[in-house]
């Protein structure tokens, strides 16, 4: 029924499909399933405790203020906290610089409602963030793709791509979700000029930037953006908004994420936040700045660090050992995900059902284009299960992947 | 500068302004401001130790759940427990109807977005709630108003005004924000007819519906809706879609809300959702739950009624004491605000600025309306004061409108 209703669904809403991720999210909660499909930290490493203290010691000490509304902006103390931790790596804000979101998430939602009209053009990478995507699609977004290799977004193309004037450009730098891609040192400064001389600016998602496992901190593009401006004193005057999480640092349930940009901007995102949901949770806020303060947040990223490496590395070896040498993927730095390529001819969809028949999950490479996919892959998270789950699921997946294969062989022949 | 960004901002924001409200309520901050400017609850009746206790147990008996990413559609106990609790007042939903979403302000959002393409019509009150304005403003809404009086809405106007063919009525039958009235049972019948003869859809918006303290408890419109059709079977397959929220039952600072909505409207607000904000805090849903479970919600909104009853007479006692008889006021059956009317000359922003020379904020009329203001109007909310501050308030707000009245009577003379 609801006839009365689906005739008076706004034209945008014709873009909107429910998410991939989200759906198999569903499904693949089961307990007997080992999934790699969705984006989700390690339960077994949140500092439970910690959050059981700091949310005895806020409601004791500032209940009233925790459990009531409040600024748009956030909380300022947290905000100090965040501006603090990006200091340390280069990225120079002030309070009136930084919007609380909830999650990342929301941060896209205001970004795409504050810069797309219908119609407008996004430049992203191909693969990109099927979240941003999501976020985007409903403000009437067109997307230019720009593809990726193992050195981040092909920046030779950029000069050809920004020909159709992009409003922006959705850019990952760090440990990429869903490639792990990682953009190099000499791109970033490219990447920077080519933006500075077209007037296009950039978005600049960077969720995993500190769960680094191996190499150097590469600078931020908000960083090399400044440099390049010389604008040491205006405090983020430039061509960048940063985005930031604290989903995976240290806990995706609260739904705290925060927004980097000029001041000027920060005023229009806080008005759009205004009117989409007042402002985030009072008390996430103040118990998530009770969790982190006083260097614990530092601490419990080593914890991370060090714990999803050895995750990393597990299933690095398993794929070596249990996949076929047809099969490639990408060695990450960081982050959450690899990215599983496959010999052309094969079929994703139909390899997650066979997957699914073993209790093993992922998810298909062809949610994360804004166009048509560029062959067979497979986004794999390594942060969720332990190590000898992520042996096992991806012995599974090999095998699954070896029948499809062989399946395909004997057509071919 | 920023002038990469301002001259990329999207036509819609071109709409957006900040909100007089949130405005003011930095303004009103200042603790020696008697402030009867925000719609916020009173701090002292938080349930600050049921609030501790619940954080407890949730992280201990749950906390890897409650920490980690959840599904969009909400925590399926708290979704049950809003069921239970509508069914009381005859709003028969399932599981399959209810949607958590970051207070009633995102609801207000995801509607806009779902709902109205740039130009079409709302049919609101005049006045309405501002955060209404605020949420629709942004996907280009444009507005017919109907006028107020003491019992709600003039549903005799209601045939004329549809005549413009609005996407949907956004209506406050209880205890309006910011006029204090409660729509008559007959008009209720009336708008449900008008609405079903019209085929418009309504938007019940019901922050304060069970914060009554005088008088009989109204049928909600979406109770009616399905009365007329007689369908009780396909529950909620009407013509209404009915919002409420914790935030004045339990704690703003969770910012949890909920929409009841024909099955399919709630998987088009899903979607939605999704690319907004992923989906609202675990944790807080964990934790709301476990604070209203085994009849506590019940025990507290009868606290808070008993409260608020007693700040409401309070208000009007000194009103009728301390106001000049030029001015009139609303007699609210329950929620947070009355409405008070001035004589017309009179200057309600002028009268804001005497009046926090004083340290006393309301909120001018002139921000709650659609189109022209029509005269001089103050919303005042009398949950936030205790009895004294209220009496005090309202003597300081008082003596400032005296002192406006006379210079005006000077001029004329």
């Amino acid at each position: 029924m609801a006839t009365a209703w689906s005739r008076r669904y706004a034209q945008r809403t014709n873009a909107v499909r429910s998410s991939a991720i989200r759906e198999l999210l569903k499904l693949t909660q089961r307990p007997e399933v080992i999934s790699f499909a969705g984006g989700l930290p390690a339960p077994e490493l949140f500092p439970i405790e910690r959050f059981d203290e700091a949310c005895h010691t806020v409601l004791k000490q500032n209940g009233r203020v925790a459990l009531q509304y409040g600024p748009t902006e956030g909380y300022v103390p947290l905000r100090e906290l965040i501006v603090a931790n990006m200091r340390r790596y280069g990225i120079v804000a002030d309070l009136a610089n930084v919007l609380i979101t909830c999650g990342s998430q929301q941060a896209l939602d205001l970004i795409g409602k504050l810069l797309i009209d219908g119609g407008d053009r996004v430049l992203v990478e191909s693969p990109t963030y099927l979240g941003a995507l999501q976020a985007f699609n409903v403000y009437g977004a067109q997307y230019v793709a720009v593809a990726l290799d193992q050195d981040g977004i092909r920046t030779d193309r950029l000069p050809q791509a920004l020909e159709s004037s992009p409003k922006f450009m959705y850019i990952l730098p760090n440990f990429h979700n869903p490639a792990g891609v990682t953009l190099c040192e000499e791109r970033r400064e490219e990447l920077i000029l080519i933006a500075d001389s077209y007037g296009i600016p950039i978005v600049e998602d960077d969720p995993y930037g500190q769960l680094r496992y191996d190499g150097d901190h590469r600078s931020a593009l908000v960083v090399l953006d400044r440099i390049h401006r010389r604008s040491d004193e205006q405090f983020l005057s430039g061509n960048v908004i940063y985005l930031s999480t604290f989903s995976k640092l240290l806990a995706p349930g609260l739904r705290l994420g925060w927004v980097v940009a000029p001041q000027e901007v920060i005023a229009r995102l806080v008005q759009l936040k205004q009117g989409a949901d007042l402002h985030t949770s009072t008390f996430t806020q103040m118990v998530a700045y009770e969790v982190a303060r006083d260097g614990f947040l530092d601490e419990h990223v080593k914890r991370l660090r060090s714990a999803y490496r050895e995750r990393r590395d597990t299933m690095l070896a398993a794929l070596q050992e249990l996949f076929p040498p047809e099969a490639a993927w990408t060695r990450p730095e960081g982050g959450l995900f690899l990215w599983v390529t496959l010999p052309s001819g094969m079929n994703c969809e139909e390899l997650l059902k066979a997957a699914l028949r073993q209790n093993v999950a992922f998810v298909p490479g062809g949610s994360f284009y804004s166009g048509a996919p560029d062959g067979c892959h497979m986004r794999l998270n390594f942060s969720h299960s332990p190590p000898d789950l992520i042996w096992e699921g991806i012995r599974r997946l090999g095998a699954a992947v070896k029948e499809q294969l062989k399946g395909l062989a004997a057509i071919t022949v």
